[in-house]
């Protein structure tokens, strides 16, 4: 499957952050092709999909831009997945494995409405999984999952039947 | 001078995240009023204005919220001013202290363009004076700094003949 066009706007930074790991710099992307990426992700879903879901949750930190530009495009709320300390009246909080390290993710309390969750990649799935989980407690519904970048070749993530729905694919 | 209509959706928490700090959590505003919050923080500034700026900077995390939102929708360029070890290709770094320790926030290269920082909160004004300065080192023309929140008794702050706008404005 070729690469989306969007995919020669990432810069492949070798050895990032640490010798080994090929790191997917958005950068160029974001400063250069902000709304065409925006609205690429938004594409994942239909019309009738998009009129589905009441919030999208950003994690921290880059899932916050792509949930914000797609909350204010769409209409709908904006909810934070925290890093540990930042949140006031956190809910809950689960501990999970990321690529290089561990990490511990916050949310407040849900209201029971449609949650679409986003962040800027997904490699072995280890954060999305979290949050997906995290929503649950905290009294959301999952609407799905979206990512600019999939390193598909690390993950094969599903949750609950939802498919993450991403731009650009890259399985090297 | 009254407040915001919009203080009315921010939650003040008491002694948060130390005490004697209190805090103001922009959640629910940020999930039942996203586009209110947004659209306000666009009218600080005029037609003409948003046309002579090129891109908006957030500073990670929370900027990162409203400074992609807002890069929607005047269709600007996203920039992101990260915290340490994020960032491949890091140009230039500043160190500098906060209302509740030290911190130190990393740019890539910028291309001469004009730039307007967004950030949540601005208390004594720390971070966003390091990012004015920063932003200049690595390349960028500073177009304005806009918040949600000003903590007004805290600073009285301006960057070379540019005051920061917000839209919900504490003096207590």
């Amino acid at each position: 499957m070729s690469l989306h066009p969007l995919a020669q706007f990432i810069d492949n930074v070798p050895d990032f952050p640490k010798p080994g790991i090929l790191f997917r710099d958005i950068s160029p992307l974001l400063r250069d092709h902000f709304n065409a990426t925006i609205d690429a992700i938004s594409d994942l879903y239909t019309v009738e999909e998009w009129q589905q879901i009441d919030k999208l949750a950003g994690i921290e930190s880059r899932g916050f831009i792509f949930a914000a530009a797609l909350a204010y495009k769409h209409q709908k709320g904006f909810v934070k997945v925290r890093k540990p300390g930042k949140l006031p009246h956190v809910h809950a909080s689960i501990d999970y494995g990321l690529e290089y390290g561990k990490d511990s993710l916050h949310m407040q309390k849900g209201d029971g409405s449609r949650i679409l969750i986003l962040d800027d990649l997904i490699a072995t799935g280890g954060s999305l999984n979290a949050t997906c989980q995290l929503c649950e407690q905290v009294g959301y519904q999952i609407a799905g999952m979206a990512c600019v970048i999939n390193l598909t070749s690390l993950n094969s993530f599903a949750y609950k039947g939802h498919q993450v729905r991403s731009v650009i694919n890259y399985n090297d």
